[in-house]
């Protein structure tokens, strides 16, 4: 007790300060965490990723258009002015509630106060463990990262391969009709249409192909339904096969099965069927709902448990009888909520209820054309894509805080340039476990 | 010859024209393609990644500063108007000079009329095997992006460490101390110093030690003696830690032990000690020189062979008597040299002899701080690094062509920012090597 008066008080309100443990550093676990930013609460974020991930733009980095430092951006960045918001980088692996722990892979234990548990989802096989071994997915950076290396990596076999051998490397089949699976296919058309032709002159005769499969009978199926038609439509005129009714049975190393009997020749199958809660979900020991995620109380609180909330995709939250999707809008109104809760039972206050805000959801197909429904509003064409572009630009915009970065993407779009169309990745250094933190990939 | 007339026209050139394949897209390759541009050649680029490498800022993007995309582009991006130069991905394993035939591992085989060896050069280990598996390098993009993952993880790791467990994860230690090893540790310390104080609370007591070590008996030992003297001065104000006269021993797993007996506990060696010739300079069978490298005549063709060249680190050239150093201008000259003299072969007439012009050479410790040898010209501090941010900032501009990274560049330079503090990397997939292009990491 003989440090500067500063430290010394510092010192002593840390430990008046309830802690606040929050797993997860995705857009619910990110807003509570901001929420609770210079209040007399002392928190701790953990993650097994370094960085706050801009999920609805990742298909742009699979697609060459963004770097990954365009949708990351390093969460101890985010708080660097939030002295009362820390970060630990781990993977939590088992939560003890009597004991009020929290363990890392690492071996290290975080006591907690209060904990929120927004361990977010990750893509979901449903069991097929050869689509799993060799599909890839498109929910995390390293993901998309790999993503974009292998696109760009069959077009260079096919460039010096015969028609015949090219055939499977220049057919990609993307699974799933939702956003990302649309805007996925999008984004790729416009990669092959815009700027391949110029670079590849061994390709110009040869057919590439982008098949869409979606098992219900349309894309977007969580929209209504005249969007759906138009997403459709513009898939097809930007020469995208789009399948509908049907499933993936087998994925072999060059073909594909689906379930109508059809084999398509294809190296890539790019797997955007659907998402499961975190691993972490089952840790609890607590209820869970049909779809895996932990059930919560009106006040997001695990159910059964005391000082234990659940957000985000990883937590059962009802809204007129419904599950909450798992999108970002949702799961940052849950983290805020959470946030405000603690800070009133921490007052001594008694906590409010959570109301899920349904302010709409759109998804872009390229330029110049996207669906919106902002509640009885239905956009779609130009009108869509501009209402996507303010909103997407206006976060990155406010994530980098750079004008450079909005002059460059602008830039890139409109010139139809895709400048991170380089085929990098770090060197593996699986010989080397000891230097290798987890949660790195 | 039914098709159209300009086709049919391309065609009948492209039977007329001498096939010119480079092997190796860094500066000499590239240098040589461009020169070769537009003119009556068919040239083919093979290289086993599909981007060009501004490798003089790689130290760039290891310390957080740079995207991979803003030194790195797509070399069929860079020559998409230029419709006699073609590219083809993959590594080249063999060359057959009896049946003029350059092989790739993919099994390939291509045909040449003139072949240019510009393969480059590898990180040079000195057969220290304990050393060649355990350290970085800092050579190739793979190895950049992992040291960059590396030296924010072991940040992580530090901050949720006891401090005597931490020690190790905090020591950098970097070996050689030419202008990567300057360059590195000079960033390194601006990495630590100017960002991290804000983001790692829990490091702000822990001593960071940035240690770069010489065999020499002074940094830069190609530069004149009074500017390794400024380089070091700079250095020790910045806090990196310079020993000289001593080499490493061994590297177990987090411990160095030093020539001179002495043992620093660390988990990072940074290996910037030397570079040798790429394995291709073997595989011609021709004489090379004490470094490796293969002998050229005055023409640049390799001694005993007609019209194969031999450029840039690769290419034992001498001048004045002395190899003529493995650094990007002379590789450049050479590369465009060539060029010049298979145009006049093609036409029937006899070649020039090659003379390397050496314009000088610079090094920057960091913001404000550079040396630079121009002639009889020294520059240190300020004028150093601002002749120096001149010329690169130059080669940006041209490189990318865009003033976004102009900007955003500068800004992040003068804000002392890293945008680019994100521990990523694409998902290995040793799983599925079919799937997985040559060269790709």
């Amino acid at each position: 007790m003989d440090g500067p008066p500063t430290a010394r008080r510092a010192r002593l309100e840390g430990v008046q300060r309830a802690r606040v443990v929050i797993v997860g550093a995705g857009f619910a676990g990110l807003s509570c965490a901001q929420k609770l930013a210079g209040k007399r609460v002392s928190v701790l974020l953990v993650d097994a990723n370094n960085y706050h991930l801009f999920t609805p733009l990742l298909y742009q980095v699979a697609s060459s258009l963004l770097n990954p430092s365009d949708i990351a951006r390093s969460v101890r960045a985010i708080f660097r002015r939030s002295p009362n918001v820390r970060f630990r980088q781990g993977r939590v692996v088992a939560i003890d509630v009597g004991a009020r722990t929290v363990r890392t892979a690492d071996g290290g234990a975080i006591l907690y106060d209060y904990l929120v548990l927004a361990s977010g989802s990750t893509t979901n096989f449903y069991g097929m463990a050869d689509v799993e071994e060799r599909a890839f997915g498109l929910k995390d950076l390293p993901e998309a990262l790999e993503l974009r290396n292998h696109i760009l990596g069959c077009l260079e076999v096919a460039a010096r391969s015969s028609p015949t051998e090219a055939e499977p490397w220049l057919t990609f089949l993307l699974v799933g009709g939702g956003p990302t699976g649309v805007e996925y296919a999008g984004a790729l058309s416009e990669l092959i249409d815009g700027v391949l032709p110029d670079e590849y002159p061994d390709l110009a005769d040869r057919p590439i192909r982008i098949v869409l499969v979606e098992a219900l009978d349309r894309v977007l199926p969580t929209f209504p339904e005249d969007l759906s038609r138009d997403a459709q439509a513009e898939l097809r005129r930007r020469g995208v096969e789009v399948v509908t009714g049907v499933r993936v049975a087998a994925f072999a190393e060059d073909a594909v099965r689906l379930s109508d009997g059809s084999v398509i020749r294809s190296r890539t199958l790019v797997w955007a069927a659907g998402v499961r809660p975190s691993d972490l979900a089952g840790a609890l020991g607590s209820v869970r709902s049909r779809s895996g995620r932990i059930e919560v109380d009106g006040f997001l609180r695990v159910r059964g448990l005391r000082d234990v909330f659940a957000i985000g995709d990883v937590a059962s939250v009802l809204e007129g009888g419904q599950e909450v999707p798992m999108l970002s809008a949702p799961a940052m109104q849950e983290g805020r909520a959470v946030a405000r809760n603690v800070l009133r039972a921490v007052r001594g206050q008694p906590g409010r209820a959570f109301r899920y805000r349904d302010r709409g959801s759109m998804a872009t197909i390229g330029r110049n054309a996207a669906v919106a429904e902002l509640g009885p509003v239905h956009l779609t064409g130009f009108a869509g894509w501009a209402t996507w572009l303010v909103v997407h630009l206006y976060y990155i915009i406010g994530f980098r805080n750079r004008l450079a970065v909005l002059l460059g993407w602008a830039w890139n779009y409109v010139q139809s340039d895709r400048p991170v169309r380089i085929i990098a990745r770090a060197r593996g250094r699986e010989d080397q476990p000891a230097a290798v933190p987890e949660g790195r990939s």
